[in-house]
């Protein structure tokens, strides 16, 4: 039987690209990261070539050695709220931190989102994985990474449990009779757990979606084990398709292992293509992007998921200094994949800095190229689609005017939307209000 | 010198209308209260007839006896955020409590909502009153009202200070030499107060109204003290104009008292203008409205401002019950002045409950009737404008197409926007930033 799985696409929305360099390119907008305009003109662009959803990332801390796409941006919540009215079939994702926010609030904002879209939203739950973030939210100290994923997996359980306040027939709306809406379908959660007490009901009721779609982008054992549990889709990095298919393979087997569908969850790697009408013009287009970060500015950012250590000590063109346990606490996933390319490849201090400043990945060359990189990965089962990052205003009008239309002749991706919701769009299930499950179950 | 004032209107943005009976009339759209289509339809039209700003309330607690427009409904920052997306010039103001939120938070998601709209964010600071609201929020009791005020006033503190971390011209963004931003035009709060640390800085620059317009709602001794002393704008509910001068009169001498312009603070009472095109036709759509609302839940509405007080166990038809300590620690200035009105006419309880669903107030009656009434107490100053509260979709239209062409032909009321922010449009300044004016002054 014939593979009929197509590649969902998902764009990482941003301003000012990522890293250090990509602002100073002579093409971007270095105002981007607060323009509405511009984030509405790439929405409704990626929109238009189908993709699932945006992607918007987040962090609740900076300093002045932050990289520009951390220094000035929209929050998640606004700026997809906002996105929502201007566009009208693609998923609508956020990113937003457990760590630090009430989820009785996040319940509610990502509720309304889901209302205000037709059933668009989606969440990227993550654990805020920068130690200072602890100082910006009247806190001594940091949780400890499993105590990070213990919260989350709590945290989920009461924002998922407040979206079921409302079975979804309980607004009746009766005029005449006076009833608007019926008390036996609706639902106090109260949730007496580790982190949290909450009584509920939530004051929205369910979406035409039923409930937000659950992002989830912790690559460490915890986040995996999380992710395979709850998550409908995973934002992971790889540095190639061995690795890909390696952590594809593990990650439904852990799904099915609990009784899941392995269909029902997406395994998406953020990539950067970089696209060229020939393959000279593409190198060029990536060297001119390494170009623009500067040794210094590539070591600030390697220091970023090992706690912002400092590189600058040790000499750039030695071995890969042994720092391993300033990133015990931090991004485990980001801070291990550096520290085993060091190891595996033998690399000095600089190249390593260099290499995850600008990686050099598959999906640099002419959109053909690009096409069968991304048809490799899918038909590979290295993953299920991809999260799109380019890091030039243009770069998602090239990959949408000349990759696009070569994935949907190949027919492994949508030429039209399916559905108005998202879940629609990525063909998994509207949950079952978890009370109306209750009653079905007892009545049988 | 004739007194050149103009009347700010606010409009409020809900959905199936306030209390027990708005939604059951025969125009009323059920399910107006998460519709996107309908607040957008309403945005615009406030938008076309030159109002200030829309105002949404919000509450975070809510038990099977609260009312609908309590029940299900958009989260006010998420809404506006869309909103800020299909509006050019109208202020957007959103509740938001301190009691249970991160100001960190918080202030991003204003700032965010600022820089989407191009500087026409509002922020309306309330301690939530309802007791039960700890229960949302894993805490196991409410703050008493002076300690919930005192922390609204350091909440403000940091927010304010945070909104302040990036000087106007801190970004600089020279892509030649790779200098993104000024690093002396960065500032780290670093606050240390009694309820919060927060080191800060913001992750979103200063917008083009330099912070998010303050808005108060308390009216209790400390509510107004707070208002006086940091609001732009107080929404506020007077039982008639001798009250709201005595208010207007009150609250501008504190602020002058403490060295602010009056003139820079706007007294803005809630009304329910209900018109007719004729004093009969006015008068038989008030009491359509009245009559929507039994006596049981006229009475359920009465109870919330005394912490969900049950009145159904008194003589209905007694004097009103003498149940004062229910309200110390709950909406203080609502049950005052329903005690007040009750105590000062000798009312029964029924006659509380029902004029309190249904206020009869000097706003019902024809077009001229209306605008006349708006002008004395703009120019008795009893108020600088009002927000505007209606009860059906149709209603707002009724007053922008009858009532607003009589304030603009009397020279009262703008015919156009003076400008594209919401400060702009209030005639306020923008708010020097803390860190630009240290600097100024300790250079002269």
């Amino acid at each position: 039987m014939a593979d009929s799985r197509k590649l969902k696409l998902g764009f990482m929305l941003h301003g000012v690209g990522m890293g250090w360099g990509d602002w100073r390119h002579p093409d971007s907008q270095p105002d981007a990261s607060t323009s509405f305009a511009y984030y509405k003109r790439q929405a409704q662009l990626a929109e238009r070539a189908k993709f699932d959803f945006l992607f918007v990332a987040d962090s609740v801390f900076i300093t002045e050695k932050s990289s520009p796409h951390y220094l000035n941006r929209f929050e998640p919540l606004t700026i997809l709220s906002a996105l929502a009215g201007a566009t009208s079939n693609i998923g609508l994702v956020a990113t937003l931190t457990v760590s630090y926010s009430e989820p009785f609030n996040v319940a509610r904002q990502f509720a309304s989102l889901d209302h205000i879209s037709g059933g668009r939203a989606g969440w990227n739950v993550v654990t805020s994985w920068l130690e200072g973030s602890a100082a910006n939210f009247s806190k001594s100290s940091h949780l400890a990474h499993d105590t990070r994923y213990r919260l989350a997996g709590e945290y989920l359980d009461v924002v998922q449990g407040l979206w079921d306040s409302w079975e979804d027939d309980a607004l009746v709306h009766d005029k005449a009779s006076g009833v608007f809406f019926n008390r036996a379908k609706l639902h106090t959660l109260d949730h007496h757990g580790e982190f949290f007490q909450v009584r509920g009901p939530l004051n929205i009721a369910r979406s035409a979606q039923g409930q937000p779609v659950i992002f989830q982008a912790g690559a460490s054992e915890d986040g995996k084990n999380f992710a395979a549990a709850r998550a409908d889709a995973i934002f992971v990095h790889h540095e190639n398709l061995e690795e890909g298919k390696a952590y594809y393979r593990d990650t439904k087997n852990r799904a099915a292992g609990l009784g899941r569908d392995p269909n029902d969850l997406f395994i998406l790697p953020g990539i950067r293509p970089v696209i060229g009408s020939t393959e000279e013009e593409a190198e060029r287009k990536y060297r001119e992007f390494a170009n623009l970060t500067s040794i210094e500015n590539a070591l600030s950012m390697l220091g970023r998921p090992f706690n912002d250590y400092n590189f600058l000590q040790h000499d750039l063109d030695g071995a890969f200094p042994d720092i391993g346990a300033h990133g015990a606490n931090s991004n485990q996933s980001a801070s291990n994949r550096i520290l085993d390319t060091a190891r595996r490849e033998n690399l000095t201090l600089r190249q390593v800095a260099l290499r995850f400043a600008t990686p050099r990945t598959e999906f640099v060359g002419t959109p053909t190229q690009v096409a069968d990189a991304l048809q490799r990965w899918l038909e590979g089962r290295g993953s299920d689609g991809f999260v799109i990052n380019v890091s030039l205003p243009k770069e998602l009008e090239v990959f949408v005017e000349t990759v696009v239309p070569i994935l949907q002749e190949r027919g492994i991706y949508r030429t039209e939307y399916e559905a108005e919701t998202f879940r629609g769009n990525l063909g998994i299930p509207i949950p079952v209000n978890r009370y109306a499950a209750e009653i079905a179950a007892a009545a049988e």
